[in-house]
């Protein structure tokens, strides 16, 4: 579900609500590994909104839908008061048993991130008028892209999966605490665009910041080789027994290169 | 989608309200002839509503969908500005090809209609206090049961359906105009309760009222015995080709006993 004035802006274009609320939930699909199969859309038209702002929602929901071969096949779409509600449902399909999931790593487990880190996070600042005009930032937080094919290569490769919604560390500390592990990350392994470098942003706050819609997964040592291969992934860390890490207790660690704990003082991501 | 201040109010007990969200979209597949598979909420809370008030939604959902056979297997839950907004997809099974539709009766088919027609609105009035207090009404309105197992026996007997959810005969001019054709309805045909009669109402207006959530169907006249012996059904008319009856272009015709036409100022229903 996304809502105005929480998940989105009054006053962000309505074509890219639109895709938005496709992308991110074809990237739950992903997660799991999943293939998309149907979508119903549920639109609470808010207060103010008329036919050719819904309109054309409905043109970036399915803009998002067919670029991704994912049709839709019902819903329901009705007036209401105060502002504007979507909800989309999503339905995927995979071979039974063959899910990912957040649980399902083991301790030695590497740890992947596919694509770049904070660009979203920063097209947001950017939406805000907080950051200069970058076009491909804030494509990156209105447009993102659900990584299907990753995730339906991941299937029988990774052990477990999550796509990166909340923010790198806060994502990756629940993705270890379902496992019953601990993630420890290299700072300078986090994979950054040349605009993310460029934005003077540390890599640790922008694994902070969320919208990345990246997959975020664990998989054996034993298959790097294989996990490379797919291409536009990132190894950043590993995944470690619970107790057997000394520090504070934390689900997720960020290092520096030589192995020195970096102190975080929010691993989280608040929307808007 | 249900939302608050529009299709039920903020005094509304939670419970129904779950209750009854679950029990319009079974409504659906029932009159689909299609058997309960999954079910996905979506609620984005609103203002003023606490984790109480959320928990008794629940219980009344889950309620709903247990008494008939319908897992919840996913969806999401939000905060949100403003009021709140309720979405539920439910998934249904049936054999390919087997769905029933509004399209596809046949000019002399008969139509029926299950259980009793009014009584749902007549508890709306009972819930606004403009009526006495009266249990099973305010029930009608506030826990509707899908006719689930009448809707797959339909199936392979009826020729198109629908659930009664704005009126008798608002739904019955949308079958008929999706077949292409016009429904004859006989004004004491119309299946009335104990308590719809003691309220002094006509038949006529208590067709007009919604939230029924009966099956309202054709069928060919040669199966008419099949129909009868499925019991709790009422034979209230038949279908004509349109452009065959004389009068106003209508989709829908209420006749006394005599067959002279009875003249309906408003066939709709607004909800609330």
């Amino acid at each position: 579900m996304l809502s105005e004035g929480i998940h989105f802006t009054s006053n962000c274009p309505p074509e890219d609500i639109g895709w938005k609320l496709a992308a991110v939930n074809l990237s739950d699909l992903a997660a799991m590994g999943a293939r998309p199969l149907a979508a119903l859309f549920g639109a609470g038209i808010g207060e103010g909104r008329d036919a050719g702002w819904a309109t054309a929602l409905a043109r970036g929901l399915a803009a998002c839908l067919d670029a991704h071969g994912c049709p839709l096949v019902g819903g329901d779409t009705i007036r209401q008061h105060g502002p504007t509600t979507l909800a989309l449902t999503a339905l995927g399909h995979l071979p039974p048993g063959s899910a990912l999931g957040r649980c399902g790593a083991s301790a030695g487990d590497d740890l992947w991130v596919s694509g770049t880190i904070g660009d979203a996070g920063l097209g947001l600042e950017v939406a805000q008028g907080r950051r200069p005009f970058d076009r491909r930032l804030l494509a990156r937080y209105r447009r993102p892209v659900p990584r299907l094919a990753l995730g339906g290569q991941l299937r029988g490769v990774a052990t477990a999966a999550v796509d990166v919604s909340d923010g790198l560390l806060l994502d990756a500390s629940r993705l270890a605490e379902a496992s019953g592990l601990v993630a420890a990350i290299v700072e300078a392994d986090i994979p950054l665009s040349e605009a993310a470098r460029a934005s003077g942003v540390a890599a640790r706050d922008l694994a902070t910041l969320g919208d990345d819609y990246e997959l975020l997964f664990a998989a054996p040592a034993s298959r790097r080789d294989e996990v490379l291969a797919l291409g536009n992934v990132s190894r950043i860390g590993a995944l470690h027994p619970w107790g057997d890490v000394s520090g504070p207790r934390t689900r997720v660690l960020l290092r520096d290169r030589d192995g020195r704990p970096i102190v975080i003082a929010d691993l989280g991501h608040r929307h808007l």
